[in-house]
Order: C-alpha cells, then sequence, then structure tokens
C-alpha cells in the first residue's frame, strides 16, 4: 500500500549508478539493518514492502511495537546486492521515520497516562505520509484523532468567524450525519462552557494556559457537565510541558510535534 | 509540480464536511498567512499552487529566502470560504516543514561560512518530499549533493565489501560517464589518503572525529593532494558540534539532520 | 477533483474518429442539455468540469438540488462543436447516473420525513464513484452515513463471529478514537437490547420485520435506553416498504439501493 | 487489470478502524460468498483480483456466465481475516453490479433470439467501469457494439446538423479507415432509406415506433438493400416492449439500460 | 491530452540546474523554432500543450500538414526564459519525432497514390507514443489501420494454428460484434483466395513477392470476389520497393517502418 | 519498472477481440521470440516484465547485449496462448526498439574505439523512454551521458545569450554543487579555447568540421589545457562521418541519431 515504484524513482529515476559500475548483476549476499539507538520499532511491515519482488528475501526480526536496543539486528536481508542497495535509503527512511514518531508518542504516552489521559495526534502531518505517520502513532499507544476533514466535524475559530457565532454553528452541525460527533475548539473558559451547554460532545481548549483548563474542568463538574463531554487539550503542547497538562486531567491531550518535528530514529544497512 | 490534487484527497477524500454544514457555498472572504516565529520563509510559492485555480486570489508578501518575522503576514488570501478552509491544513503544512529546512540551514550556513565551508545536505530526506527538501536547503544557502543514486558516483562501505577492496572498486568507477566524479566513503585516515592517491575526487570522511579530520587534511596537503581533492566531512554532524569541524576547514560539511529530523515553522491562517 | 482525462481516454482513447471525419476542426456553435424527465438535478456542477479548458463555454442553467422539467434546458454550450462532441456521452453519463440518485433519494426523504424519520445511503457504492454518489444523496436530502471504512466504528456479525462474543467486541471498541461513535449491527431483538445495555451509540438493525422494529423501539423506551442510543434500520428496504418502517418511527433508515440500482435520469445534448 | 488499490483506498484511505480494534493481526478463517438470487454469474475472476496477494486464497465454485440459485456458494476463501473484511464491500460491490448486467442481459438475448434478433449494449456506461460492463453484457450473451468514440464511425444527428446533410455526412465517410464500417442514426423512415442507398453498413433506426421499423424494414427489402444493410433499433427499448420489436425481426436492437440502469444482485460473504 | 508533467519530470526530475545557476527567475525573452530541413510538420499543437500555464506565450506559425522548408520559423516563444529552456528538448523531441513520421508517410502516400493505393500504418509503434503516432500517420495523409487489438478483428498465422484451421478461425469470428469486419493474414495464394471465398472482408497478404499478390489479384478477379473483399499488402515494404507493390494496385499496402524506425525532423529553439 | 499495464492499455483498452472470439480461455501452448537478423539483443530483462504474473513462463535464451544471429530463438514461452497473443506485440517493439539502440551504437563503438574515442548518447531520446533508451546505448557500449537536466552543468548557447557573455556564465556556474562538472558548449575555436581557459571541466564543440575540431585540439596541446579539460564533439555525427572525426581523437563523439531516430530491428513470436 505504499508506493514504492514512485519512492525508487524519486531515488534512482535512472538506476544506481555506483552499484551498477561496480557490483556484478547477480552478485548475492546477506546484510542486516541494525538499530543505531533504543526506540519503539515502526515501519518493518512496510520496510518489507519496499523489498518485495526484488529478489531479496527479508526477514524481520521484531515486530512494530517492540522496544529495540542499539545494536539490535531488526531485519536480515539476504539475495541480490544491487536490488539490496539500490533500495537501502528508502527502507532506511522510512524506518528511522516512522520509528522515530513511534517513539515520541510512546515517550508522551508513558507520561500522560499516569494521569490517565489520553495523547492524540493532529492533522499536523508530513504531506502525503499521513496514513504512516497516524499508524506510527498509533503503534506508540497514541490515540490518531481525526484523520482527515472528511470524517469528523470539528468547529474552528475561522468557521465561527465566517457563521458570525458559535450559536449559529452548533445550530448548523446539528444537520451532521448522524454517525459523527461534533467537536467545538474554542478560546475561552467561557467559551468552553457555552459550547458545553449547547451539546458539542468534544470541548478543544486550544492553547490554554494549565490555569484556564483547570477552571474550565472545575466549572463543567460544577454544572453537572464534565460526564458528557469530552475534554481535549491542544495547542503548544510539548514533552516539556506535557506532565502539567495531564495532572490536570482533561481527557486528551493533543500535540503536533509527534508528526510535524519529528526526530528521525538511525538505522543503518550493514552487508555481512 | 506538486501533486496538490493528491495531498488534498489525502485530507479530504470526501470533502470538508465542516464548512459543508456551516459555511455557504458562495461565502468570500480575505485571510492572512501569518508567521508564528522568525524564519526563513520559504515554500511560499508552492503554497500559491496549493490555490490556483480554486477561486482564491493568493498574494504572496514575501518571497522565498525572505527573512520573516513573528507576526507577519506573509500571504493574502481572498476569495471562496470554503476552498480557502479546505486547503489550509494542506498549505501550512507544506510552509511549516520547508520554511523549518530552510531556517535549520541557513542557521548552520552562516556558522560555516565563516570557515570558507560549505554546508550540504544528503538522501536521507523523507519519502515523497525530496525535491521540496532539496529545494529548501538551497533556499537557506546549502548545497543539494547528490540528489539521485543516479547522478553522482559515491563509493560507499558496503561497495567495497562487495567488490572486495577500495582499489577494485576505484578501478571499475573508471568506466563513468565522462560527465560525472567519483567519490569515495571512507572510514580511516589511511583509506582518506589511499582513495586520494588513487584519484578520487572527492573524499567523503564518514563519522570522523575532529582530530581524524585534521590529520586527514594535514596529510593531504603535505602530499600535494589537498587541491586535487574535494573534501567532505559527514556523519554525525549536529548544529552543536557544527564549528568546532568547520574550523577544521574541511571543503564541506554534510548534515543529515538538516531534512530527516526537520523541526516545523509555525504558521496560521486568519480571516479577517 | 474527477478524474476528466481518464473517463476522456476510457471513451476515446483515439479520438472521436467520427467528428474528425465530418467536422471542421475550428466549427464552432451553440447547444443545451436538455432533461427529459422530472429529476432533482445533481451533477451540473461536475459536468462543467468536464467541459473546462477545452474551448467551450459551458454555463448551468440550474443548480444541483433545483427540481427540473421534461424539456428545460439545464445548461448551454457555446464554443468548439469536436469539443463538444467527445465529451457529450461523458457528461450525459455523470449527469444521469448523479440525478438518478438524487432524485431517488428526495422520493425516499419525502417519504420518511413525514415521520420525523431520516434516510441514509450506505456503502453498497459503484466502484471509483462513492464520492459522486455519495454527494448525490446529499443533494436529495439524504443522510451520507459511514463514507469509508475508515471513519466509523460499525461492529457486524462477521466481527461478532470472528471474536467470539458481541460483548467481546464491544469491549475491544472501548479502545476507539475519542472522535468516534459505535455502532453495531444486530439481528435479533435481544442482541439489540443487549447491544444498547452495554453502551452502543447506534444500534443497526438488519433485516428486521416491521414487527421486530417495532418491538426492539418498545423494550428500549421501556429500559429508558431510547434517548441514548439511535435507532437505524437496514436491509432489504425498498420504496415499497419504505412507509411501512418509517411509521414505526426509528430514527434512520438506510437503504442501498439509492447507488446500487441507480436508475438513470434521461438527459441529452442538442445542437441548436 | 481492475484498480483495486485505488477502488480499496476509496473504501478504506486509512485502514478498517473496526476490524483493527477488533481482530488480531494473524488471525484466520474460512468465509464464503453467497448468491441471494437466481443470477447469471458474471465478475467472479476480477474479485479473484481484489483478493490476489493479501494473504488470503480465493477459490471461485462458478464460472462468469454460470446460473447460479439462491443460497449456491460461488466462491471460498481461507486466510487472513482482517484482509479478508477489507476487502468484502468492494468484492461484493464489482460482483452484484456485474452480475447485475449479465443476468439482464441474458434475460433480453432469451427474448430476442426467439426471433433471431441480437441484443446490443450502448456507450451509456457507468464513467470508469466501461471495460467491466461491457464485458458483463458479452458475458450475458449480448453484442458489446460501439465501444468507444475511436473504433466506429457512427453518425448521429448532431454531426448531420454540423455538416448540413447526411448526404455531405456520408460522403465525409468515405474516407474512414478500410478497417471501419459506417453507421447512420435515423430519425425518419426516409431517411432510413436514404442512407442505405448511399452506402452505410449499418442503419441505427433511433426511437422508431414499431410501426416505423416495419416500415423501414419492408422498404428495404422492396429495395433489395436488405441484404447489403445491417438494421439496428435503438432508443427507449426496455424488457416491456422488447418483444414486440424484435418480432419485427430487425438485425440488431441495442438498449442502453443494460448498463446504465443496473439492478444489483445480492451477494455476501459469510464466515464460517 | 499528452503526459506533460511527466515527460518533464523525466527530463528534469530535479529541475534545470544550469538555468537555474544561470539565468535570473524572472527573466524575459522571445525564440523561436527553426526548421532546420524541409518537412510535412506535425505536432505543433502538442508542442503548444507543452508550453501551456507555464509562462511562456506560445505562438505556432504553420499548422500540421504544412510544407515547411529549412529556415522557417515554425513557432514563436514569448516568456520566461527558465521556463522555454526547461520544455526546449521535450518540445523538440515531440515535434521531431512527429513531423518525421508526417514526412515519410506523406512520401509514402505521393507514390501509393499514383495507383489508386492507400497507403497505412501498423501496429509496429513505439511503447507510449501510438496516439502520436498514428495521428502523424494520418496527418501525413496515411491510413491509421486497426489502433488496438480491441477494435478490429485480425485472424493471424498464430490464431490459425491454436485453433486448428483458417475455417474454424472464420467460423468463430462470425461471433464478433455486428460493427466490426473481419480481416486474415494469408501466407499463401491458396489461402488468399480460401479465406476470400469464406467471407473475410479483408485480405492481408503477408510477406507475399510482387508475383505473389499478381497472382492473388488475379484470381479474385476471375472468381468475382475482388470487389467483395479489400486486399492489403504488408511485410517488408520500404520506400524502395513500395512502387513495385503500388504498381499492381492492390486497395492498401500497409507499412511498419512508417512508426517503428522514425528519422528524426531537425529542429532548433533559439532565443532572439 | 516499466509501465506494463498502461502499456497493455494502450494496445488493448478493451482486450483482444480476436484472440476472445478464436482461442479457448484456458488453451496452454509453446512459442519463442525468433530474431530475424544480426543483432546486439538488449530488452530481454524488460520483455520478462511483460509476461511477469500472466499464466506464461518465460525463459530468456540470451542475455542483454549477446549477440544474436538471425533464426535464434531469443526466448522461449510456455503458458495461457490468449496471455502470449495480447503481449505479443508490445513485446516485439519494446525489444526491437532497444535490439535497434544497441546494435547501432555497438557498431559505433567500434568505429571510434580504435582512436581511443568515447561514443555517447544524448537527451534527444524518445519521450516516454529515455531510462530504456540510455540503457539500451550502455548495453552497446556507449557512454549515456547527461542523463537529465538535473544532473550535470551543460551551459549552452541560449544560456550565454541569455546571460551575456560566456565569461559570466562561467562565473555563476562556479556556486554549483562540489559534485557536479560544468561542461560549456562552443562554436568556435576561440570560444573552445577561452573556455578551457576559464576552467571548464568539458567543451563540447558544437557542429565543428573536422578542420576546427583538429585546430582545437592542437591549440588546447599548445597552451598546456588539453589534459585538464575533456573535449567532446557533437552535432551532425552520422554512421558515415564518425571515423572521420574519431580519427581526430577528442575524448568523446555524441550522436544524436543514436536514440532520435532508431532503427527497430525485427523479431517474431512463432508458436510451435
Amino acid at each position: 500500500m505504499i508506493p514504492v515504484e514512485e519512492w525508487l524513482r524519486e531515488d534512482a529515476p535512472y538506476g544506481d549508478i555506483t552499484s551498477e559500475l561496480l557490483i556484478p548483476p547477480d552478485l548475492e549476499g546477506y546484510g542486516e539493518i541494525i538499530s543505531r539507538g533504543k526506540y519503539v520499532l515502526c515501519g518493518i511491515h512496510h520496510v518489507a514492502e519496499v523489498f518485495a519482488g526484488c529478489g531479496v528475501e527479508f526477514t524481520p526480526l521484531f515486530h512494530d511495537g517492540d522496544d529495540v536496543e542499539e545494536g539490535d539486528a531488526v531485519a536480515g536481508l539476504r539475495g541480490n546486492i544491487r536490488a539490496m542497495l539500490l533500495r537501502e535509503r528508502l527502507a532506511l527512511n522510512i524506518l528511522g521515520h516512522m520509528t522515530g514518531i513511534a517513539t515520541a508518542t510512546r515517550r508522551a504516552v508513558e507520561i500522560a497516562e499516569r494521569y490517565g489521559v489520553r495523547v492524540a495526534a493532529t492533522r499536523k502531518t508530513t504531506p502525503g505520509l499521513r496514513a504512516l505517520e497516524k499508524y506510527a502513532v498509533s503503534v506508540g499507544g497514541g490515540d490518531t484523532h481525526r484523520l482527515t476533514l472528511s470524517d469528523h466535524v470539528l468547529i474552528k475559530d475561522n468557521h465561527i468567524r465566517a457563521v458570525g457565532s458559535l450559536e449559529r454553528a452548533l445550530s448548523c452541525a446539528r444537520n451532521r450525519s448522524f454517525v459523527r460527533k461534533v467537536e467545538v475548539e474554542v478560546e475561552t473558559v467561557e467559551d468552553a462552557l457555552a459550547a458545553a451547554r449547547m451539546g458539542a460532545d468534544i470541548l478543544m481548549l486550544d492553547n490554554f494556559t494549565p490555569e484556564m483548563v483547570r477552571k474550565t474542568l472545575d466549572a463543567l463538574k460544577e454544572e453537572g457537565l464534565k460526564e458528557r463531554v469530552i475534554v481535549e487539550v491542544s495547542g503548544g503542547i510539548t514533552m516539556e510541558n506535557l506532565e502539567e497538562y495531564a495532572s490536570l486531567r482533561p481527557d486528551v491531550i493533543s500535540m503536533g510535534c509527534l508528526t510535524h518535528s519529528v526526530r528521525v530514529a538511525d538505522f543503518s544497512l550493514e552487508l555481512r
């Protein structure tokens, strides 16, 4: 399901000229993909697709979601050397990107789950890679949140500005499909309460300070709305301030950095 | 030249259900893309492609390569609101990613050029985005290095292992096209000297300590090879250790992190 | 957003040989698309895409959702005759298919809304045309229901068989994304009640007789569950038996025939 | 040859979230596709393509063109349950659509062949599905007629209007490729005779009443033209009036409804 | 309708690095495409597509089918210089290839038409370019013959070998669509006569000597079959032996070399 | 890596109607691809891709680069006859085109290498086929030269005209990536010398007479520049004048005709 041919064409539109100069077309060998750090592995089955049908037998030695240590061989490759080297960089770029996301997500989840809070990703993904990135988030234990603009009703500030008022926006949203919830992004405690009273299923507290989050949660409890609405904290959450927000016990915290500022995981292919 | 339709389909395979519920199909308005930080802008003309032919007039207010400050409006949008909101996230994801790369590259270049050293990117890019990422590197003042496996001969450790010796590898490389240079990745000072003596056009010193780089450069000068070979330092170079390597004055320093561990630049779309 | 080039290639991989024999390349003229029946028009803006950029000025005379009568000109075309005739059949095939769906949906909605019941479509669509068909359903006033397997949790008999029990299935579904509802397809009144008690958001009563629907609704009311669960009737609903089911006042009735057994609407292109 | 990946992406752009919640990734099982009516089966080999290479062994139990009864298992599936359920709806949508067409065509052919008359389809097909639909027509025993605008010269009223006269149109058509016949669509008995006299290979009697068809056939016989020209009746032919036209013994009757107003055939997938 | 983006990507996957180094992004200018020989021009409107929407105004100065002389400017280009140079080679490659075919076809047609014989192309075309090549043949005055395997019934030696006999093959072919002719490839005079007697619409005399062609034509006349069958001569016809075959006056002579061994026409782009 | 499905669709958008009429769907057999001339075989592994996964076992009997004689069977095919015949023409068109190029290249290389001169191809290739054509050149022993506009800096007359002077052009080119050489196309002996003095890595002597080539080489030697610059002769070189230029011993001679005016090699498929 990943566009292997297209991505190979990006890296080798006219073949791998170095290997074609140096390596006999039929030379076979064995190699391993080695982890250069401690990670939550992700993408090993996608990498298997990269090597499918090219004369290289690819054997994953770990599964997505497994912990791997520096020096671990995560996969073995046996077969045509030219085919291996042609796909090496693509394979490592995929594996490094996805493992980077899963590892960061796991770290965030571990912090938040101590407080019973869920961690979610956003739509701030890399163009062309959303399916892979959302999958990596789920491998790391995160919630994939809205996948696309087509699958969830989320009323944001620009919508409210365009229709005139939160009330009018929520009223229009009543015509949504019966299978969809309605979420509202709010920027003040007052708007949060108003949206909850008007029947929003989910509140997204956008760029709230911890103090504002606390106030909102308290007020919702007071009005008996807390059980009827899901509270999501979003905007500017980083690994550094995550615990502070989590300790306030909203339902969900969403973090764009999980997918928009990925720190690659380091892997290499070693011929033996 | 960017796959706008494909990327929009990724974010809205069945349209933007929220805007379709809330916003009249013909509602028009004005909005701006606002920078939320101090960056080297990159991707503004790609974002223009995102809005082409959809009923939104897109006016860039800065050009790629310009410095922008927090709060700057980098583009104005006038026209159909639904069309704007449908493309908002895609546009911001592109702009944030490319600007992130250009900004980091500029920072690295500013450090290295004090020592007359060039900064280059690598093939450690995001699948599907290499052309955009290499372009962002050049906007930031970096060298794009090898673009693909098809356009430069670069002999790496796996090649040498497969053919048996550096000597044999370099001998095969003599049959390369007359328009190509030959680069050799080396892991020891001795190999660097050997490769230079055998006529390599470029040496890639892979994962060398500063001390090893210094030794290599000294030995090359001593043997009168320094002028005949380009010396590239690569592997594990970060913003933190860049200056230490640059001060040794190799010709080029290449940094995978410019493209594989991008820190997004923050932009938002505000309807006025 | 429709694949005009691909669909034209399907109908004219090597051009329109008749027009090329008979009609001078630069001949211009005027034509109209005429409705041959009484319909809820749908697809006129998609047809506009078919004629975009080919030297034909296309002017819709009605909008999607409008009622049109036999003999009404729904669009005017002025320009190159060859270009018009090359696209004629594709344009009419799209318009006829989408208008057929919108018209049938409107008819069903008119019956059901008398009882306050919503009509929904299903995933029984034509491969490659789902977005157009779901849009036509909404133009006809219907609910688009689940768009894809990715955007709604719907537990069906095959899932329950695979995991062993409804209870276990619903328990797994608790890990769904916080933005999703959970729907359960049930085949008996008892299962319906069980699923409602276990917290399903939506019940799909599959192939229930009217009597079974009535019993389910009564039992849900009795247990005070009616307000907490949405009841959807599905399976074997046709225009003929729709009113009988609607009069029982479930929340939603879904009808596969809206999209899987389309009766085309008849349009023709007349040169004047 | 069918776009399986594209059609799966239409139904599951981000995977099947229900199965991923409920069913273990490696769970295997056995299922069958069951016919829910009496049909001429069509598309079973296309459905085989849907399941190719996904870890499901697909065994057709009937062939295209076979009669199947309600309750017949038309195919067996053994293997990964997630893979089966991901493809279930696509497979059934294809099978239902093609079987619906083949079944209707067979019914029409059985009526017409009693009179020695051939039944043909038209270009009124579903965008993107013409190859499948024309194939289903042939499986049902029908003639596929013109496949595209590129493969047959068919002069219609709009052409004649554009060039000025039938005579001029037929004269231009003499320059056609030597491998092509020329067909003329006519709207009156007089035009039919004129076209036959001028050498048309095929006459398409468009929207003729039975009486007009009879007159045309009689006049052609009288003038000794009947053997030199093929007579096709077209426009407004339905299952209801087919026999009336067939009994007049034209050579061919073409019916758009075979492909433009398909009544789906009902199949289901049952896990055992 | 030509895949401009795909073909540009073939020639410039990462842009035109020379122009990007040398030419300011906004530099404008004027250039002309100059013919370097005497040709039948073909492809000028396809070249217009290459320059569409890139900031270059393209003005054809001749039309497809026109005679051009050495030194003639066939098109003018005004606008962005980088955009012009990026597309230069693609434009010239298309124009040279198509003009080469049209010019050769015209030459063959001029020879054959003196004898009232038609010249046709074959399916021996360049993969990916058949539509362009068949069009160029028609611009040169040739017959496009069968366009694809889907649009004409042509029984060849391999078919006859597979089914057992010419008779059986022709009998099967009676079930063809009523819009298709039947052509038979024969290798002996006897087979030609047999096929004609059995009702073939067209005979393809494959690799016949002129003497064999003459005998076949004489025998067909003698048996009164000449008027009922079209005689095509095929196989090994070159510009050199064309007249010898044409003088025997078969109906058609087909020449694979028109499209499989193209001699490019020479054009250049000159900036003024 | 070749677009087999797309190319098959070009030749059979609706299947092979002749084989479907004549040949039973399951008929199996054996056939061979026979060479009809003496060639340097090229493309046999690409042809293998054409037959992959279609029920035909394809066995190459020679490898790319082998000499084959008239009558040699270059490959054996065993399996489904319909599948074989559907792919026959595509397979032969590919094989004939690539073998034609490899054979012509080999002939040119044999002439030039007597003088120690290398033969190179150009970017004058067939749209969509460059990768195949450049590969065929290398199989014939030629140099592939610049593959695309993205991989080599080549300053041509239009660039110089646009920037004003050769000097300015070469000065801009200094900012190229450190992995690229710089080549300059020159039209006079003086310009050649100037470019060499200014540090061009490669000179392309464009449309030089043999006398001009000789003068350039002599002058370069005299100035001691000959060893520092590669001299390429280009423009108007044919098989006829190749030796005259080669005998002057430039480094490289490039010939557009290798790929832009291919003479097909003749192969046929014979069922046994």
